[in-house]
C-alpha cells in the first residue's frame, strides 16, 4: 500500500489521476492539494466525486505533502512545478511530474521554448521521461518521472519504430495532430469557450508549439541522429482524444506490410499499445491507457495514424503507469 | 435608407445583428460601438467578418451616436442599458433594446428579480413589448422597442393562443426549456467552459430565471388575468437553438384539432410563425426568424413544443423585425 | 467465480457490459451471442475490445449457451427476448433481461403499448424488476430479473421518495426527460445520422412512450395507489445520459428541507444513489453507475431534477448490480 | 429571371441550394426532382423549409425538367449523374452538376478511381471545371459546369498560387483534411451514426480518396508540371466546414510576406477568398460562400491552412457562383 498525494488536484488531470487511483488496490490517496480559496472539499470542485472520496483541496507545504504522502502526483503548470519538485525530492518523495519542466534535458532548449529560464536547471537531463515503451528500465529506478505530453506520446510510440529501424528520414517530419478541448485545460478562455470552439476546427500554435522540441529530443534519442518534426496541432470540438497522423519519407523501398511487422514487433510486449489493420478512431481508446497505431504506404511517403485518450495515456493514465512502474507493482493495475 | 448603430456589437446578438443588416436593402451601419482596449476592427473581433464591414469597434457617447445613426440596436447588458437609453432617445435616436431593461412594466418587479433598482422607472409600463405577434400596433409608432427574452419568446408563442381562447388555467403552467450555450453570452465562464458544458445537460436557476416575471407578465396580459409559471431553462450541448415544452392543464374538454384551429388561426397572417403538425426540432429554424409551434395532448394535458434560433427570432431576428415594423420597411425584409 | 454470456452483444448495452464485466473479479465471459453474418470477432464490431476479451459473436442456441454459462444477460429487443427467454431458464441459466419484455406485470398493457401480443404472458407479474433500490430483497432469489428502462430509472428513483411518503398527487406528474443519442440503439437511421440530431434538440413520442406504463406499474405499487404520468423525451445532440426534470403537485404544504430529508433517508443505504444540493449536470455521473438527484419547490410545485447515465445505471450498470445481488457478490463489484 | 430545377433535391446539397435560390431576386425554382416514394413535398423531406417553397419532390424525366427549367442543378450520385446529364445538354438546358462526373478529364482516371466505367466518356475534358478563381472565363460560355468537390476546392484555393509561382515542388505535396459529416451524405450508416462519430476523430480513405485525382489534375494543369498530392481526409464531429493544412516543400527560400504577397496578389479580385493573417477556423466561414486562407513557414517547410463551409463554398454555393457566371448575373448575388 503506498500513500500518495496530487498536487494541482483541480484540473482535469487531476480529477482523471483521483479517479485512476481509487480503482488501485495499493494506493491510498491521502492528501489533494491547490490553491483555492477556502481549502474546499473535492466534490465542490469536482461533483462526479461526490460519495467517492472525502478530503478537502488543501494549500500544502511540500514539508506537509511529505508527511502525509510517499510518492506525490504533481500537476502544476510548468515553471512552477521546478520551483516545487526539489523541495518535495528532499524530503524523500517520490515524484511523477505532468507538467513539462522535466521533459527536456537542455535548459537552454527549455528557454527558447518556454520564454523562461528553467527553475531547477541542474537537474535536467537526468530525469526518466515516463514513456515505459521507450524507457521502462529508467524510470524503475527513478525518484522523479517526467510524464510526457499528450501529443508527444501520440507522436513518438507511432514513430519510434520507424526511427529506430532506420526506415524513415530523420528530417521534415511531418506531426499533424487533432486534439480535443480538454488539452487546453480547465481555465475558462475565449477560445476554448463553448460556442467559440464548437461546430469548427482551428489550427494553432503552429510550428511554436512548446511539444515540438520534445518530440524532437526523445525522437533522436530514440533514432540515433537528429530528428526534426514539422508539427500543427488542430482543436477538435470533442472533450477528449489526439489523434496524430504523421507523414514521412521512406530511406529504402518499404512495403506496408514490412512496416506493420517492424511496429507490432517493436510493441510485441507492449500491455497498452495495439497495432492495428484499420484506421483507428479516438474513441476506440476513449477513456482507456491504450495508444492504436496503424501505418499506411501513400504514394513513397508513410503515413502513421495514432490515437489516444489525452487525459489518459496522454497524462494521468501515463502517470498511473509509470507509477507502477517505479512501485513494481504490475503495470496494468488500475489500468484496465 | 437609414442609418443604424450597434451598441454593444461584441458580442453574440452584435455579430447576428451585422449579419442580417448587411442583407437589408434599405440599411447603413453607421458606427459599432463597445468597450474594448484599442478600438478594434469589427473583424478583429468578429474573423467572419473579415471583408464584409469596414468600422472599428469604438467608445461612443449617446451624443456621438446620435450624430451618426438614426437607430441605434442596443445590446448592452440590463442595468447598463437603462443608463444610455434615456439619453439616445433624449438625442433624438429611435432604439431597439435588446437588454431586459424595458420589458417589465413594473419597477418593483424588476428590482425583485435582477437585485437592482432600475436606473429609469418612469418609463416602465409605457415601452412597446417587440413581439411583433402581439404587440404590433404598439411597436409601429414607438421610439423604444423592448426585444423580447429569448425564453419568454418561445414560451409566450406557444402559450398565447391558449390563453387568449381562454382553453387552459393560467396557473402553473409549467414551461421547461431546453437552450443552446450561445444564450449565455460570449464571456468565458467554467459553466460554458467547452470540456464543462459538453456531452452534458444541466438545469439552472430553476424557479429563479429573470425571464420568469417576463412571462408571468404578457402571459397576463393576453390572458386577462394573472398567470404564473414554473419556469425551468436547461442548457443543452449545441451552439443555438431553444426547444421549450410547455404542460398546461386544460380548463375544458378540448381536442387536438380545436387546439390546432385556435393557434392556426390566431397565427393565420403571421410570417414568422409556423404551426406544424410534426414535433418540430430546433435544427428547422436554426439561422432563421421562424419559430416552429406544434401542440399536444396528452393524458388530460396540453403539451406545447415551440423552437427559435435564440439568437435570431430569440433576439437579433426579432430586433429587425421591430425595427422593420418602426420604419414601416416590409417586415420580412432581411429576414428570409 | 460465475461463467457468464451475453446475448445481443454487437450493441451499446452488451458492449457497456463487455467492458464492466472485465473488471469483475468473479466474473468469466464464455461466450458472446449475436446474429451477425460470418461470427465475426467481438473486437471487430467493437475495435475498442481490442486485445481485451478473445471471442467471437456467434449465433448460439439456448442449449449452446446453456452449456456454457450460468448466467445470460440478454440484450435482445423486445418480443424477441421473451421467445428466448423461456428456453433460457428452463435449460437452468438465470437471466438478467435488458429488453422490456418481463418488466410489465399486465399482458394487455403489453399489448397495447408495444403493439404485439406477449409471447410468455404466463410469466408477467412474477419477474422481479430489477431496481435494487425498491426491490432488492425480490432481486436476490430471482432467476430472472426485468433490468428496468432507462427513462423509469431515472424517473422512478426521483419519485419514488415523494410517493411513498404520500407527499405529492399521483396523477398528472409532469416526466420530461432528456436523453443522449445512444439510448436510441446502435442501427443507422435518419434521425439519430449526425448532421441530423446534431446542434438539435427536439421531442419524439410525446404521450405515447413505451416506458410510460412502465412508470406508472411502478410508482403505483410504490404509492400504493394508482399514477399516472405525462411523459416526454427529448434527444439531446450528446452521447450519453439523461437528465429527467418531474414536476408534482404537493398534497399539503412541504418545505425543500423535509423534501431533501425525505429523499436523502430514503436512500440512506444506497450506494448508487447520490442525493445532491446542487442542480446535478449528467457529467457528473458520466461513465458511473450513480444516479444524483436533488430536489425544489418552485411555486407551489414540487420539482425534482435526476440523472443518469443511460447506458450504465440506465442499462448494463443496473444488470450487473442485479446480477451482483443475484450472486450474492458485493452490490458495488465491478461498479466504482 | 431564370427559372431553374433542381435534381437530387433530398439530400443536403439539394437543401442548400433551396436556401440559396429563394435569396437569389433572378432565379425561380420551378421544379425539384428526386426518386422517392410518394413525390412527397419538399417541406415534408426537409420541414426547414415549411412555408418557403411550395413544391413536390418530383420523379421527373429529363425531357419533364427541360420544359420547366432553363437550367438544372444536377446532385445526382457519381455514375449516374453522366447518365442524365447529356439528355438535359441534349434538351436545351443548362447543368451546373454538383457530382464527379465530369470533374476529371480522362476516362481512364475515372475508370480507375470510381470504379467503373465512364457513361459519356467523349464530354470528358471539354467540361469547364466550376472554380471561377482558376477557371472563369471558361465557365463564363458553358452550358455545363462541373462543380468541384469540397475537398478539392479547399487544397485548391490554398496551392494554387504557390504552384502557379513555381514556389513549392509540385510531387509530394501532403493534404491532410478535416470535415463535418455532413459531407457524407445524408444516407444513415453506421460510420456518421451519431453515437459511433460524435466524440471522436478518425482518417477515413487515406491514399484511396476519389478526390486525390481531381486535385492532381487541377494543380497539374495550374502549375503546369505533373503535380501528385498525399491526400489525408479526416472525420469531424461538427455539422459543416472543411479545414485542410498542407505541407509542401518550398522549391527556393521564401520568406513568409513573400509567400503572402503571392497568394494575396493572386487573390486581388475575388469576391469569395480572404487571405488572412491569423490561424483560421472553420467557424469563420460557416454558412458563408468564403474561403479563408493562410500560410506559414515552418523549419523549410510551407504550410497552408484553408477553411470553407463544405456545403457551401465546397458545394451548392459554389454552383450559384457559377450559375451566376453562366448567366451573367453580378458573381456574389444570393451569395452575400
Amino acid at each position: 500500500m503506498t500513500r500518495v498525494a496530487i498536487l494541482g488536484a483541480a484540473g482535469y488531470t487531476g480529477l482523471e489521476l483521483i479517479k485512476i487511483l481509487l480503482r488501485h488496490p495499493e494506493v491510498e490517496i491521502t492528501a489533494l492539494a491547490d490553491r483555492l480559496e477556502g481549502q474546499p472539499h473535492v466534490a465542490t470542485i469536482h461533483p462526479s466525486l461526490i460519495g467517492r472520496l472525502d478530503l478537502r483541496l488543501e494549500t500544502l507545504t511540500p514539508a506537509e505533502l511529505a508527511a502525509r504522502a510517499e510518492c506525490v502526483f504533481c500537476c502544476l503548470p510548468h515553471g512552477v512545478s521546478a520551483t516545487i519538485v526539489p523541495q518535495l525530492l528532499d524530503a524523500g518523495v517520490k515524484v511523477i511530474d505532468l507538467s513539462a519542466d522535466y521533459r527536456l534535458s537542455d535548459p537552454e532548449t527549455y528557454a527558447a521554448w518556454y520564454n523562461q529560464k528553467h527553475p531547477d536547471p541542474g537537474r535536467l537531463g537526468k530525469v526518466a521521461y515516463g514513456l515505459p515503451e521507450l524507457f521502462r528500465e529508467q524510470i524503475r529506478g527513478s525518484s522523479l518521472v517526467a510524464n510526457p505530453g499528450c501529443f508527444p506520446t501520440s507522436a513518438i510510440l507511432a514513430l519510434a519504430p520507424l526511427l529506430k529501424a532506420g526506415l524513415i528520414e530523420p528530417r521534415g517530419i511531418i506531426v499533424d495532430s487533432k486534439t480535443g478541448v480538454s488539452g487546453a485545460g480547465r481555465s475558462p478562455k475565449l477560445t476554448t469557450h463553448y460556442p467559440e470552439c464548437n461546430e469548427s476546427v482551428s489550427a494553432y500554435n503552429i510550428g511554436r508549439h512548446r511539444h515540438t522540441p520534445e518530440m524532437d529530443q526523445i525522437l533522436s534519442k530514440v533514432a540515433g541522429e537528429p530528428v526534426e518534426v514539422i508539427f500543427s496541432p488542430h482543436l477538435i470540438p470533442m472533450d477528449r482524444g489526439i489523434l496524430t497522423t504523421t507523414y514521412s519519407v521512406p530511406r529504402r523501398e518499404v512495403t506496408e506490410d514490412e512496416l506493420f511487422q517492424t511496429v507490432r514487433s517493436f510493441y510485441a510486449n507492449e500491455p497498452f499499445v495495439r497495432v492495428v489493420p484499420h484506421l483507428p478512431a479516438t474513441k476506440d481508446s476513449l477513456g482507456t491507457n491504450f495508444c492504436d497505431i496503424t501505418v499506411r504506404t501513400v504514394r513513397g511517403r508513410i503515413v502513421t495514424i495514432s490515437c489516444i485518450d489525452n487525459l489518459i495515456k496522454g497524462a494521468s493514465g501515463a502517470a498511473v503507469q509509470n507509477f507502477n512502474i517505479v512501485y513494481d507493482y504490475p503495470e496494468t493495475v488500475a489500468l484496465l
